[in-house]
């Protein structure tokens, strides 16, 4: 029997997220991997899903299921100008040979979490398939050890000034998580835009040279030039690898517990992670104080761990070192 | 003919605004001081201006002119927790010789822009009468060189988690302020915060020994003691003086060209300034990278500056040297 | 095989759903009843619909499904101050033999309309069990004949001054339906407070005397107590029994195509059904024109049909009718 | 002395204003007539107001002064595509030979109301310039008799399906008058298109032959072409008119107290004038009850006098008696 954490991973990949199921699957005890509509359509994300644990080798052992392909109320909106038409434009994989499971991403999600003890959720798209399994069997939110997602920001947003794609995809799913009692780890844009990967890093996957790396150095090549088109960015930001690692190695993060809620109507601010870091001052150094002001009160209790700081150099140790290890 | 800068100072004193009025009578041509509620009922701080102007010896030259009592559509709010029931508790002064000016604030704000060239206005309250002038008459948009105002933030809140107290009181007219075209300089809290006084300012102050630096000391010594009370912060926060001071010596604060906007609907963001920041990468190196998000775009056109760092020694220097030059 | 007219019924009985469950056995081929939290906790409507199916001889015909116990986003409200703690006051029955379906009411009504042609669902709660079956699975919205709901208004609201208590409850799920592109049968309270129901009515139900007749005397007599305490109405609203008579009888019913959305934000109008009825002038005259303003425009493409008049005497006699052929 | 009610009258004329100030000019002691951008911009509405008053030959005894030209914060809406370019297309009339009073509006608003009792405030415009005096002299909201205002509805929307123009352009304003404690009295638009003009009236006005009901006629005539054109009415709909005749002869208007509250906030509904029904059942038989839902609750208690039901025959006679006096 594994003694390596039991996960649950829900994901749209996506470049980055692709990262995160390379982490995942040679450090965690993955019980499969479920798929959200999100930088692109569920069909392409399933798919792209499926081909990255072929080449991982992970395939036989490690189901995907596909959940919902729309956010609970909002309309679709995706990323191909971040991930390509394909949402992970770049690499050239074969068609996988496996199928999806027949069993739905949130009935997989309910049941075995009742089933099994401890098992830590990990949502690196929209929370989509994580509400509809709140509100389909809400005791799940007692049942499972954490949830570690990518989204939202202690800061600013990316795809507005106010808010973070994952999140501004599906503010009400968000609303629904954060508000569920669920413990919830959050790795916003303030802590990725650390994850910051360059032709450097890539140069060292070519040199590690397995499939795995082939891979990942593909992926960043890509990733830097849309990055670099959009954002004239210099590098690809690895946000979705972040949560993996944070339950990989939690050493690598710092974090202070926060309340975190989710705006569903303002005009500008829909889809923000509200962040009220009131309770902090004084109990957190590690807070930098240069970013909270000095009238403030006592906020609310805490409902979330939010990242604050990555050990970058740290991460890419863990990430080189496990690409190295496949094949 | 004086070479000052023309202003005209519109404010709330509060503690903080009372620092803002002895850097601005002593370094810039104070055309006039219009008050507006906001700390306090418009009567106190209206009261609060004249004890001022009276102990820096002012009062005969500069005239009050009260504005507006409520915000334009919000209730008021006030903050007794911080500046106590008179809106300026700690100094005890004489009741004022001098009476307020009959013109209403708003008629003084116009009349004086449209029959002066080249003035600034500096605002350290809700921004209920600059908003108010604008709707009267629109003109004085392009007549007026700037306005700087106290209020807002670029990163978090303090009267709520999301929105700064002087917009979070007025929010309405906030918006009407920063969609009119006016130039606005923004101190928010998130560069005020680095203004914090302490014991050893007020050591100082008192070793000064003028009646305004007396005065400097008494305020300070109060609101450091409600600053403790109510946000357990070691120091007193000089919100307001960051505006005047910021045209009084321009070199003293670090800024950016920035979208600014207001949000009026939220649940939760009701009142916060909503900063794009997203046109600023590679372009302002002064900008803090950790603050801003990798995955973002290119945002609106400027309608703003926004403060980012304070010269504080700096500060502090052009404060103690005005309290010396009182008397 | 029945010519019946092939239905399933989600409720939260609930006086009025009773009525609904009453002219739905008798009339329509009923493949199912799916239950969700509204006017009480999911528990107690699924319990009492399982009541009602027993004095009605029909459960061991037709199932009970179990669905959503909360909201999709928002927190759950009832309203035990009409239909009291059991959600079902009044009427003294046993405790129901039979248990509810192991399904739940998502998964019954996905795979019954994705196996079975034709079939019209009819939900007189909350909307969160069909948004929830569309989010999972899309392709029964051109799959069902219809959706026919008690919920919303033309005009007024009764839970607010703008919104009705089933859309009110959970407007994020009636968004999701509303703008999902199934053809919506709205039965607001503009409507079904034509359908009032007082002692005669009940001294009527009394003679005729049969199990199904008691149950609803028993019902009505609880439900005109506390209409008329909460209300000040005289009669019991039999809300939720109308959308049922437009299926079972369509003629009892004159409605209009109207574009219909659900607001989700105002301080005022949260869970309000806007109803676009600018389409209608001139070609309508069944529309009460006193009722629609004069300078109006063409409005939106209608994607429901709202009922606006009631044929009274014609749904007595049905419920009378129906009353009779039990037993 | 007259024994004439004394009024103000702050209008955007407008076809239907011109109606109004016909009505007043005649029946009341108008003390002025301030202008407020809304269907025209402000130049246009001022130059109309001159222009009807001197065609009344009453441009000696009563002054125009210009108001805000813009929304408190909204940009300004106006509407050509029912009053034309000249926000009065129609008539041809000469240039005024009056000029506009130098004197605010806003001003002249305070000034009046502070100095002279009982004075009825009637605005058949966006609310900008009453909430700017209540604003500026909020103890003018004690000094009045009344507001009486053209805008709003008790039931649907014109301007969007749940906003009526007047409010929608202004609804911040809106919010500001209906919150200050002045009572008013609402002509919405469920009363106003009670009040809706012909051919025969048209044929009317050209019998009586004065230069008032010439005017009143070529006004009726251009308005009745853009009502066809835009909303395919037949008949031009005399919304302002109605709020001056409320004023002249109170028995041609049937009302309810009610409390109304202005949506500022929602993505459908912002504009909208939420009518709080709810304390009337029971209370108020010429309520039309199958307006007003079953399953409600006590409402708030009222703030303002709703127009239900228009005279409409007492409502000409009333217009053709005085176009008939005018000389």
């Amino acid at each position: 029997m594994s003694d390596k954490k039991k996960v649950i991973l829900d994901c749209d990949p996506g470049h980055d997220d692709a990262f995160g199921i390379m982490l995942a699957v040679q450090h965690l005890d993955v019980l499969g991997l479920t798929t959200i509509g999100g930088n692109s359509p569920l069909e392409n994300v399933t798919t792209n899903a499926l081909k990255v644990l072929e080449v991982l080798g992970a395939a036989d052992d490690i189901g995907v299921y596909p959940g919902h392909s729309c956010p609970m109320v909002a309309p679709l909106v995706t990323a191909p100008q971040f991930h390509g038409e394909t949402g992970m434009d770049g690499p050239v994989l074969p068609d996988p040979v496996h199928a999806p499971q027949p069993k739905h991403a949130v009935d997989f999600i309910v049941e075995t979490v009742m089933s099994t003890d401890d098992v830590t959720l990990i949502a690196t798209g929209p929370l989509t398939n994580i509400a509809a399994a709140i509100n389909r069997e809400p005791r799940i939110v007692e049942r499972v050890k954490e949830l570690c997602i990518m989204g939202g920001s202690v800061t600013y947003g990316n795809w507005t000034p106010a808010a973070e794609f994952n999140i501004f995809v599906d503010p009400e799913a968000a609303s629904r998580v954060f508000n569920s009692g669920m413990h919830v780890k959050m790795t916003g844009i303030n802590l990725t835009r650390q994850c910051n990967l360059t032709g450097e890093h890539v140069a060292e996957f070519r040199r590690i040279g397995t499939k795995a790396a082939l891979l990942a150095a593909d992926l960043t090549d890509f990733f830097i030039g849309t990055c670099a088109e959009e954002s004239e960015l210099t590098g690809a930001t690895m946000h979705d690898a972040c949560a993996v690692a944070w339950i990989v190695k939690p050493e690598l993060i710092k974090s202070v517990p926060m309340h975190i809620d989710i705006e569903l109507d303002g005009r500008l601010t829909r889809g923000m992670t509200v962040c009220d870091y009131r309770h902090l001052r004084g109990e957190a150094p590690e807070v930098d104080l240069e970013r909270t002001p000095t009238m403030d009160f006592r906020g609310e209790k805490p409902n979330a761990e939010a990242a604050l700081e990555l050990d970058f150099p740290g991460f890419v140790e863990l990430l080189n070192t496990t690409l190295e290890r496949y094949d």
